[in-house]
């Protein structure tokens, strides 16, 4: 497949109906590609079903009705589950949106290499409401061919879709330390609100100062690249033991009504580490150094 | 000295000369207020002292200065060792901006009855580069005489001053909730350009991605205020399992290459909780919830 560009009017299967799966056949349905839809639980596909999609009763009905498979599954388990429940995938292109490590992308790849199937894999950045609207993020990787043939599916979803290159595991690489950042931010966030309501500050009335975070989080992500960057951790801010003594009220507050602390308490460890290394009096992005494990000599 | 309204004619001590408090006292300088400084390491008072600040040498010295003191310190502990260096606080209005615990705050509002000083207790949410400027926050909270007293004092270091009520736990209890929002945050941004640098990815080409979570951060803070007010967790954009799922990857490609994931395994611990309270489908503000602890019966 991969020799020809294919157009919106190419048919599509989505395989995986959760909540992202279904803002991607949507989408496309809405764009106009006859849309084949197939998930583990088949009730999930009603809605699409009235918006114009055809569901498939089984992962073989799904492949046969279409040169172009996007499987979007909770994990890469749930792909390799899915993908064994058919066996002729020869000349299909497999555009994998599920979330995993860069070692299983890279095995996803040496599968689809044995079976003649042209991979793209891509993580998708954004959450479901941007799909389809320019602010959707998505990085993509593997097959070349297989990215330029499926590029005007791909664009319906709505930002420029982006290529990294062809290590099936470059877009997974980016994804991890995105992840790693969204997940933490979510703890944190999280459990700020139920420290604030054990303080009895109503969620809303804690949401109208936490909104100031958010740009902080922004600057400071520009400002410790260019840090990193420059390998330079000036503390004329704000410092990492000011930061360590920040964290141990939080503990001792948090542990005083009884909640978990246990993401502030592997936090505030990574900050004695970088204490007794001699950094107190450094910036924060010195943390990420700190973090970086040892280079073998 | 808390039944006039002071102005920016009136004299100001600050004690302490760290990131902050250099950013205080250079404000207070500008806006034309006689400043005192002080530092436990006197050097610090330096390039204070060329803006046209006056160092004293002692505690003593500096509060002998000024109607209005302000205690801008490490925590809460180095306030006390400070107070502790002078005897006659009678009259002062002290204001202290020291980040530390709701109690800590109480206990020195105590101090301050016993010695008839008028306590103004603030917390500051916004970083040094702020102070000054529209764009400062800070909340403030202890005796309204005594706030409406400094109220000129506080609008010099920019925003509009704004007093949550004479408990003088107030202000601390915002700041626990923010700090824990915040520290985490800068957790998981420095763990994440580890995790990139590991795999390769410099970190401006991170950055340039990763400036995308700020704004979903934002949007979340708004989401959640609503979601736990309403007690409404709705999982159809994203769940409790899928996050949990993501959170998997993400530690084991940080095991693989010998990073610490502590952050993220007690984050994930408190996601199995949530999971394993049948909360798996639930959208993730339903964390805040799980980690609220149990209310007596
Ligand atoms: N939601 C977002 O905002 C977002 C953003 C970026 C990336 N992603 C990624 O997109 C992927 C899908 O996420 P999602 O939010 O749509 O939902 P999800 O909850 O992560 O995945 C649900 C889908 O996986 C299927 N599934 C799970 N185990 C399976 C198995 N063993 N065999 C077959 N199917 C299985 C489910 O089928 P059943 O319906 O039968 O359970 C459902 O279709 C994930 O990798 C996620 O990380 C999501
Ligand atoms: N920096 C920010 O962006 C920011 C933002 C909001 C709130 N705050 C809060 O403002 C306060 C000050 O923070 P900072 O960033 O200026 O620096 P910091 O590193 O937290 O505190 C440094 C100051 O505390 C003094 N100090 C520490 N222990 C002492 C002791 N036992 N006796 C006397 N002095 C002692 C230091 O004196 P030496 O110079 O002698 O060590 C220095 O003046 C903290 O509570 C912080 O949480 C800071």
């Amino acid at each position: 497949m991969s020799d020809r560009q294919l157009t919106h009017r190419t048919p599509v299967a989505v395989l995986g109906l959760g909540p992202m799966g279904r803002a991607l056949a949507a989408t496309l349905i809405s764009a106009g590609t006859p849309t084949t839809v197939w998930n583990r639980t088949p009730e999930r596909a009603g809605p699409l079903v009235a918006l114009g999609a055809t569901a498939a009763p089984t992962v073989t009905g799904a492949v046969r009705a279409a040169p172009v498979v996007i499987t979007c599954l909770r994990d890469p388990a749930a792909v390799d589950a899915v993908l064994a429940a058919h066996d002729d995938w020869a000349g299909r292109t497999l555009v994998d949106v599920t979330t995993g490590r860069p070692d299983e992308a890279r095995a996803l790849a040496d599968w689809a290499a044995g079976q003649r199937v042209d991979l793209v894999k891509g993580a998708i950045l954004t959450p479901t409401p941007t799909i389809g609207t320019p602010a959707a993020t998505a990085l993509w990787c593997g097959s070349r061919s297989g990215f330029d043939a499926v590029r005007s599916v791909l664009a319906a979803f709505g930002g420029t879709p982006g290529y990294l290159g062809p290590d099936p595991g470059a877009a997974a690489a980016y994804d991890m330390a995105l992840l790693d950042l969204f997940g933490t931010a979510v703890s944190g966030l999280t459990h700020a609100f139920a420290l604030a309501s054990a303080e009895g500050i109503a969620p809303r009335s804690f949401a109208r100062y936490a909104a100031g975070i958010a740009p902080m989080l922004a600057e400071m992500t520009a400002r410790f690249a260019d840090q990193l960057t420059e390998d330079r951790f000036p503390g004329d801010r704000s410092t990492v033991a000011s930061a360590g003594a920040g964290l141990g009220h939080v503990i001792a507050t948090t542990d005083a009504h009884g909640i978990d602390s246990g993401v502030l308490r592997a936090a505030r460890s990574v900050v004695e580490q970088a204490i007794a290394a001699g950094h107190g009096d450094d910036g924060l992005a010195r943390l990420a150094r700190s973090l970086a494990p040892a280079r073998p000599a």
